[in-house]
């Protein structure tokens, strides 16, 4: 009887355990600031998506860049096991691998609903995944910044003549097109970005649009912004640490990357209509603000330059020229419809 | 002992019982049959992320139009309860309550990402359930068509005058608009348009756009494809029974507003792939096809139409006013930013 009982007793634990849900605990570093909006909300959006679609069984802790310092150190800590995932951009990650560079966007390139249909449905995001294999890494798109502003600038630009010596901060790939034009491409740290222009130490620079220029206040001492041709649709990336991904319950993992696809999704509306909402406070607040396009022969010669330095990264990397090859065949087909839905539609309701 | 024996299996019964998962079976009916891409494959889409995001908990059981047999009785079975959701449009309720109409999409309204960013950021999907709350019924975007073309035409429109007694298949609002500037506006089921178009019964029609027109063939027979003005961004719907919905746990209430929000955004995309996709063949196929947009004058004349048709509309009720009211406010706003960003990097980008 003794035995019996204990069998019981064993048995009683036995299915309370099992059937208790065991929690699993991830920790995210994000490249942002906790003040970086709309970026940072998205890191925290995603994981509390996460923690309710799975009924608390995924719980996502969201460290930003003030607390472990690294901002651009969390490929790095993902593939180190730090932390199990990130959210970040992957073209900050060209210095280590030039082929991660056209996952976030490439001047002259798709936009985003262009480039989002290219990840889901024209194999961008089997190629990603392809690329990032080999750092034991998986990645995913994580939220669109829309057409990013070619910039600010104190004066005019009228020629390719005022583009010859201009100090400009302007960094990456777009940074090195600008220089092939004469511009004299110089890197300063955010913080010190309003003071270098109102202070002529820079005549321009680009950020990224209405919604995130409108804390930094460029618009108070540069009346030129200029539309945009280097990042026509920025998108952030999740980088999961793979051996941490696939340890997950299958359930989990289609409720992280729900949640990653749906955060991304809903950063790039957020941010359209961020962007709309400072567009308009800074126009009225200061309507000597002039919305300029860079000239035609400003525009062929950022394109040739593009075109150039495209074919040098190509011939270096095959990676790289397959990414690319991918990006241009589906530009063909996408483009011809954008125009006539979206553009030929905006056209006529402008 | 004995007693305390039926104490231990009574405990370990319960426990087991108590953390073993309940299923929650749902029933979806669609507008669609089974044979309509991308709608019905949204629908399922739907259905399956809710399943795997709930680890099986939550089950949806998806009947197509041809099983149900009533494509525009969706409201109503979902109000009585033969079904608990739906996957359908709102415009198709505008006989019941013209305040629904809205939501789906208006001539010269917002565009896809404008009008997103309307629902989630701009009041907009409040307003529709505060127009759905009085049928007992929760609303939630169900996936975008993007800019709809302006249908398929025999003859070239060169002036308003073509438009007089032209025979044309466009139902709906868009069809009160034509009416007003003199087409003779029909009616003819889906299956009967190719046959009408080619023996000259009708003279143009409206279907969707590419993805959607491909396979009835109306490219075979008109050769004028017009650009989009009447739906910019349709937007299908999703329809829950609100006291099915309160019923369910709040998790399972997340995951299923979540596979919602996300299917939405996938069928935007995938529909946006589609649609480039079946253009593509189109033209190599039949290159003879000409893409037009309207003359200046018959769009004034469109836009005239329609802000009297909206008036007219407004003043009968004050709730539709109060949408299509939210609507151009945030128009306002948005399309300015649109033409910075997407439209002005377009028109050097093509």
């Amino acid at each position: 009887m003794r035995n019996f009982l204990k069998i019981i007793l064993f048995l009683s634990l036995f299915f309370s355990f099992s059937y208790a849900q065991k929690v699993y605990r991830l920790k995210m570093a994000t490249t942002w600031t906790s003040t970086q909006s709309p970026l940072f909300d998205t890191a925290l959006h995603m994981a509390k998506l996460a923690q309710e679609l799975s009924n608390g069984e995924l719980k996502i802790r969201v460290d930003a860049s003030n607390k472990h310092k690294a901002p651009f150190g969390v490929l790095d800590m993902v593939k180190g096991g730090q932390y199990d995932l990130a959210h970040t951009a992957s073209y900050y990650w060209k210095g280590k691998d030039i082929a991660t560079l056209p996952f976030t966007s490439m001047p002259f390139g798709l936009t985003a609903p262009e480039q989002y249909a290219w990840f889901y449905e024209g194999g961008g995001l089997e190629l990603m995944q392809k690329i990032y294999a080999k750092h034991k890494i998986l990645s995913f798109p994580g939220g669109n910044t829309g057409v990013q502003m070619g910039g600010w600038f104190r004066k005019e630009i009228k020629s390719l003549d005022d583009l010859k010596g201009l100090k400009m901060r302007i960094p990456g790939f777009a940074g090195e097109i600008m220089a092939k034009l004469g511009v004299q491409v110089t890197n300063i740290a955010g913080g010190e970005l309003y003071t270098s222009l109102e202070r002529h130490t820079i005549d321009a620079l680009e950020w990224v649009g209405p919604s995130m220029d409108i804390n930094m206040g460029f618009h108070k001492v540069a009346p030129y912004y200029y539309t945009g041709w280097h990042e026509p649709a920025s998108e952030m990336q999740f980088i999961v640490n793979k051996r941490v991904f696939d340890k997950l319950p299958k359930h989990l993992q289609i409720v992280l990357t729900s949640a990653m696809k749906l955060a991304a999704y809903d950063m790039y509306i957020q941010n359209y209509d961020m962007n709309a909402t400072a567009w308009q406070k800074m126009k009225k607040e200061y309507p000597n603000i002039q919305v300029k396009t860079f000239p035609k022969k400003v525009m062929d010669a950022m394109k040739k330059a593009n075109k150039e330095l495209r074919a040098e990264m190509s011939a270096k990397s095959p990676e790289i020229k397959e990414v690319l090859d991918s990006q241009d065949a589906y530009m063909k087909k996408i483009r011809e419809w954008s125009k006539m839905s979206d553009y030929l539609y905006l056209k006529d309701n402008i």
